[in-house]
């Protein structure tokens, strides 16, 4: 592509921070797209990855909604079929992809979200989406309907990550879910729990967050530093989401779920955190890691209006603000923070 | 019953210790049984008693056989069909044997050993079998063949609880199963998997119990102190029990279970256990809890003659020596140790 520049403004990890960079447009493989950024979200994951989770040091970034710049050694019919085209883009890159042989045994049965040697779009030996391009196999791309604009799309990774619970759980078995938590993905998990379930009630510490699920047909309910330290709620449920990204976020979850009843854990903070297990077997529940999701489902759901992130927006900044911009991301009642590629 | 004597010989927890303690016989309900106890066993939770866990102050023990001795309240056909009979008996007694109304949700849906009123034999509100007699329920009860001797039938508590596992997990989908721990429930766990499943590897760290699983057709791998710490060891697999009763024992868990897999947790210990749960996440693991189990398949088993416990006695001594058994329990080495009611 003879109008594609030779290089690209882009954002590296560099002592706790994001360092704008000038880098190399990525290469692509065979069967590999060169993605232009449009929008890219940031999520509490590169928050994690600036302070060293996964010892990533490229560019962090896996949120994102772009377009097809280019493609690399396919038929031109399907080259022209992708070009201009609106993605999205799954964030797993599986060892099939990656050109190994042989193919993992998890990518045999088909889980190739937990490929054994995976690279992770923006979290592990893959850079990600805080730059004008990013790269991806075209299997990992979506095409995106017309009608579900980029302030919607760029949230289809954390709401497909949200839709994994409705494949790991049968919830029409329950009557409600508990959300313990009221950021970004405790945000979009609710709002998916609530188009199958009568009842879904969020639990967080900041009432303007918490207010932003109620429009949505969320119950909320605030937490105090003293419930979660003596865990003085008395509340229940037998379907119970912890995604506050917080270690008490755990333990109040133990607390809470019924016995029999199952606990999803959307958390991935980093470190140990102190857990009782022994409520774990004594009430004999069910712990599901939940994690990537389906695309398609998000899109869905987006497509049909099912669910709608766009409150969740705080601010859009360029992405040359992306510094500003994770900072931004950090403080507190700030909820989602979009970079733009103009 | 005239032939009743008034007291009998018991033993309560006082001050980390079992102490020898001349009781009332216990008073028993409409519906419930006096079981004379013939032989009890020692379980690491009767430990945890002594260390204080559910600040139970009674008569712990929970393991036994006995002989009906007393029915209450029941038509004269169906006290001579009770009276004599060898039994063992259900450790959970819900709401409807305590007479509670209404009854609770978890009784109402079947799930009797999670009733929210219950007490539990020897370890929450109600004497247990470290003593001549205990009372249960009737229902509580199941009757003994003869072919299954009393130094096996004093296992069917514990090897329910091992059973558990089969109704909650298909083991069916698994090539085979890790056993953490070389304890008498991790033992018996070992053995009932090994039924189902053509490979069983049970880790531990002495060499001694390990060999013990040897003969039932368990692979043995011992572990050593920085396995555990560092992570030294690169086994894994899809299906894996933590059965250690320690905290670290779970971190090995965690990192010996493969993506997608399913952890069974076994262990009660007390205590908070530093544990990174991230990984629960990323490798999107199934950890499920799991306490009683189905006194039935364990009966069934033990007749069949598929899983034989008796190895797992280390010694036996008289109920008068309970004190001196409790610490031998204890000790480096030691296995099962049972108590006779000569």
């Amino acid at each position: 592509m003879s109008d594609l520049p030779k290089t690209m403004c882009a954002f590296r990890v560099q002592n706790g921070a994001l360092k704008q960079i000038t880098a190399p447009l990525p290469k692509l493989r065979r069967g590999w797209a060169l993605v232009r950024m449009r929008l890219a979200g940031i999520c509490n994951t590169d928050v994690e990855i600036l302070r060293g989770y996964h010892g990533f040091h490229g560019i962090p970034g896996h949120e994102f909604v772009g377009e097809v710049a280019d493609v690399a050694g396919v038929a031109p019919a399907v080259k022209k079929a992708w070009i201009g085209k609106r993605v999205v883009g799954g964030i797993n890159i599986s060892c099939v992809s990656l050109g190994f042989q042989p193919v993992c045994s998890f990518c045999k049965r088909g889980l190739k979200t937990h490929c054994a040697r995976r690279t992770v779009l923006g979290i592990l030996g893959h850079d990600g989406a805080f730059a004008e391009y990013l790269s991806l196999p075209l299997v990992n791309l979506h095409k995106l309907p017309d009608k579900i604009h980029d302030d919607r799309a760029v949230f289809v990774e954390p709401l497909a990550a949200a839709c994994e619970i409705l494949i790991q759980v049968d919830v029409s078995k329950f009557r409600g879910a508990a959300v313990l938590g009221d950021g970004k993905l405790a945000q979009l998990i609710a709002r998916v729990l609530r188009t199958k379930l009568p009842r879904v009630v969020m639990y967080g510490k900041h009432s303007q967050k918490l207010l932003l699920a109620r429009p949505a047909g969320i119950e909320i309910r605030k937490i105090h530093g003293d419930d979660r330290d003596h865990t003085k709620l008395r509340d229940s449920c037998a379907l119970v989401i912890e995604a506050t990204g917080s270690p008490s976020g755990l333990r109040l979850a133990l607390e809470m779920t019924e016995p029999r009843g199952t606990l999803v854990l959307k958390s991935t903070f980093h470190g140990a955190a102190p857990v009782e297990t022994w409520p774990i077997v004594v009430k004999e529940l069910n712990l599901i890691g939940s994690r990537c999701g389906p695309f398609r489902e998000a899109i869905s759901q987006l497509k049909s209006g099912k669910v709608d992130p766009t409150p969740l927006i705080t601010k859009t900044l360029r992405l040359d603000q992306a510094t500003e911009a994770i900072c931004s991301a950090q403080e507190v009642g700030v909820m989602k923070v979009v970079l733009k590629n103009e």
